[in-house]
């Protein structure tokens, strides 16, 4: 099953609705262009790959469902709806890429707006395809990476449901554990939206793989204790320095990961890569609904598989190293700590 | 209005039941040192100062409800409570240490069992005011470090509702506040039982202190970016050489700070220091339910006070010198990214 899938006859999009999962898999049909935008917006749709060949299948409604007969008025107002469509979310480099590929496409000369038409819904077709097929070939490449026996800790949700089918960071887990390699993965609950412990949980339910989700703040405990050997996530727009930009999180999982002399792997496709950006800092930061950070009542269904397990420890250590001063009521203890904390205590 | 208040007349323990907050302010009554232990295992009592004091009243009530009369029993069935109180939460040094400092009171000769407990109120209620002192003055050699125009990432609970009243690292910042410095604070959420959210949020309210939610993985945005000058948070408990132990996420959080050329500040009583214990990776970290991650539907109620503000940073960025490999379609592209990547892109 894809994540998203074109009805040619009935000339809609149909999307597996992710902010209903774990508790329910419901499917919504996009009739139109703005039904599009709408649902990479409200994250309907989700993961970087995904939201690409949405806007593709968006700009394919946008040129269906117009009235223009005139082939120019049809190809501005395709232009239109193609703006729009970007605009829905900054970060990821993934939309503009698919909107200006399927753009190449809708600004060639036609004669029948039937024949501009079929050639959006073939090219929005192929970049699906080749989405699955991409994600295969990076699993081949990634897989390799994990050995036996791993404990690997993954954020947000990268697997099937973040592209058409397969996913990328997840998908090189999968294929890993296809190979027979004995795995566990550490799932970052991925706050504030949960991807990870509503939809890579999921995932890892379906896929048989072991897995136990945490805190996101608790993964430099698993790092730190040697209880993770390996870190994966995905990528929304990696800049031509190698900086990337990914899901709110995944800079401090890994410097807590690269602290511990632990690997830390990006996965994505190339459409992901955006050279001209030289650096991370120039890439644009998209800041949401505060609501979805302060309303917890809005998750009105489990925010994990039924049966899921988690790992909760409730502490961690912060090495004296990364401690400016201790305040206490005998004065401000600076370092070096060691000499300075006795002769504070026993004065 | 304290934390927790001794009833000499009823002969019971009342505390702000946190769990309750922000959405109601309700006081439960502790009538046995077994109703004590349990206050501060189900966190309806938390924060390491608080749960030291609770746990002195907790001997108390063990003295005042036994049914004993001969001293040696007494004592003897006082020394079992002490016991079970103080394996009610393993991580906070503030308890063994307050139960120990009771304890030496128990210990002594008595003749009458009226005294013994009178005693021990005595001595139980000079720690409660004693750690309102404490507060003040670790506040007064702490307030300097805030400069006017500060904005300050906090983690967890360390306000008056983690103490007797006053607080330790919250406690800074008030008087800061009071000062007539100008802050801000930028209030991680503390995932998993939301002590940021709703108990900090809470307090900086009454304080009239500016602050803002965010989830405990978008420090790093606003460490990197610059929009946060200072962290501050607590202690559970320090090893002699000044690795903190504290609520889970101050590690990543410092990790953060550190990274970005920003100043730590941990802030606690010395009776938070375990000079016992060399570092930090000796002390023992406490697990707790599972359920507290994975059942969101158990917070019925807001995490946050009506009206809170948040920010939410969907997106971060790992910058290129944290990250092993990029695993694309094309390969596993290793350091350096600047010249690999674009090799691989354009092959």
């Amino acid at each position: 099953m894809r994540t998203l899938t074109w009805d040619q006859e009935k000339q809609e999009l149909r999307m597996i609705d992710q902010r209903q999962l774990p508790a329910r898999l419901e499917i919504i049909s996009c009739r139109s262009y703005q039904d599009v935008a709408e649902a990479i917006q409200n994250m309907t749709i989700r993961g970087a790959p995904a939201i690409g060949v949405a806007a593709a299948f968006g700009v394919v409604l946008a040129a269906c469902k117009s009235k223009k007969t005139n082939l120019q008025d049809l190809q501005e107002e395709i232009q239109q709806a193609a703006t729009i469509i970007i605009s829905s979310r900054p970060t990821a480099v993934n939309l503009s890429w698919a909107v200006q590929r399927i753009m190449k496409i809708a600004r060639q000369p036609f004669v029948m707006k039937q024949d501009l038409i079929n050639s959006l819904v073939t090219e929005a077709q192929k970049m699906a395809n080749e989405d699955i097929d991409t994600n295969k070939r990076i699993a081949e490449h990634g897989a390799g990476l994990i050995q036996d026996g791993d404990t690997i800790i993954h954020h947000c949700n990268t697997g099937a449901l973040a592209t058409v089918d397969w996913g990328t960071a997840l998908g090189v887990i999968r294929l890993a554990h296809l190979q027979g390699k004995h795995l566990h993965v550490l799932v970052d609950e991925t706050r504030p939206r949960f991807q990870g412990s509503r939809l890579t949980a999921w995932e890892l339910e379906q896929y048989g793989i072991s897995y136990e989700i945490i805190c996101d703040n608790a993964a430099g405990y698993f790092l730190h204790t040697r209880q993770a050997q390996k870190v994966f996530f995905g990528a929304d727009r990696v800049a031509a320095n190698g900086d990337v930009a990914n899901k709110v999180g995944s800079y401090m999982l890994a410097l807590a990961a690269h602290a511990n002399n632990i690997p830390v792997y990006s996965v994505f496709p190339t459409s992901t890569v955006d050279l001209n950006l030289e650096n991370g800092d120039l890439i644009p930061i998209e800041e949401r609904d505060s609501n979805e950070v302060l309303d917890i009542k809005a998750h009105d269904q489990p925010v994990a598989p039924i049966g899921a397990k988690a790992r909760n420890p409730a502490f961690d250590i912060t090495p004296n190293y990364l401690i400016t001063g201790l305040v206490t009521e005998k004065g401000l203890v600076s370092p070096p700590f060691q000499q300075n904390l006795s002769r504070v205590i026993h004065e």
